[in-house]
């Protein structure tokens, strides 16, 4: 897969649990920090939008976890954004820096709401992300 | 569906993000514990089995996100447990209490690792766990 | 000392970190959902104030740790409210319900902002919590 | 204050809760985090420590906080450690980046446990931090 973006982070202790890897919610944490990331790449503020009453959000994910990240690793999470329907769909992967090692594969199918209402389509994104979305 | 077990609970503020809402990676907490709960309902210690070298992992999770949870809501998290092959999946459906309004499903894809390897099946569980699998 | 309320939990397996045992924060986690149900008792939402322009923030917290939690821990945090000068003071004790081990003392010093200035006094938990402040 | 070490974050988004500002407890995650990365820029694991049946422990801590950190702010947690009596102690000062504004001073009273006792002292961290624990 050809990714848009990539985020390096490091595991932070506090993010392992009693089985010494990392929890498996983190990794959908990794995964927001991620795209906001790649937002803000893209001049575009997930809090902005917030206060603007735009507010994207997940309709749905799925994360395939492969390997554990543990204390200590250094990872990559790397993202692909696709349209589909009225979903901006982000591929997300996780890699171990070390051995490039596959740690979670997750697809992220989010929507944006104005003020609570499902929007066709959120004009901000399709703007600033138009190279990418019109692939 | 037919439930096997619930964990009623309430929001705590901490776990809303400034759009006012419960984070995501949140649910999956959510999920995590009711599983646990769960199993402690039927005398399996999560973490007296991780002391004897034997880890449920999560292999896969899969969340729809409904209706958001907000500061003050009481919700309830109803489980269900089916085998499907090396697989132990648990349905997870959390529901708001105030109009069992459905906030999120669940479905997490569970298998059984001794000191790192996976196991076809996990003895404690299928003991344990014997009237529920059977069905 | 005499508390004025007290909330019961338990400890979900997710806050416990690679030690086995409770991550420090957790414990702040915890003083901070017992204050909100506290003033939420006393009829005072944490985030409708924030919707009105009023954050109660906390200026400073000492909390000294004397026993850890673990997972399958039932415990009670016990608070006891105190004004101080401009200060609305929490004292917080978390003790482990199988043995009565005081297992943290907390003590929370918060202030009350008005749209990002400090008040010197927030009228509505002056009024609503009256009973106690003026003991 | 002279540092011994200083560690550079930003804040991520679902640090943050519905005040809009980042949680409290993540400022403690904060300091743990730069203190576990200072301990390993002296070749220092504490997850090793761990495994070896040695636990460095919070005993206290305590937390001014300044000024908050939003979604978007980039800051440095700097820290420098000093001996007293059993206890290590550090101090860790959080600044904004973009100003160089104090947003939270800590002092965390850190001592080792070994199996669970309370050691006078922790002869991996008196080797390796000999420099600065004998200033």
């Amino acid at each position: 897969m050809t990714y848009d973006f990539e985020l390096k982070m490091k595991v932070r202790d506090y993010e392992c649990d009693l089985q010494g890897i990392v929890n498996n919610a983190n990794y959908q944490h990794y995964t927001e920090h991620c795209r906001h990331e790649f937002l803000l790449s893209h001049d575009i503020s997930f809090s902005a939008m917030h206060e603007q009453g735009i507010d994207a959000v997940v309709a749905r994910i799925t994360i395939d976890y492969k390997v554990p990240l543990r204390s200590g690793d250094e990872f990559a999470v790397r993202l692909r954004l696709e349209r589909d329907g009225i979903k901006y769909v982000f591929f997300q992967d996780i890699y171990r820096l070390a051995d490039e090692k596959l740690v979670a594969k997750a697809r992220v199918d989010t929507v944006c709401m104005l003020n609570g209402r499902l929007m066709k389509s959120c004009p901000e994104l399709d703007a600033k992300l138009q190279d990418i979305l019109s692939r």
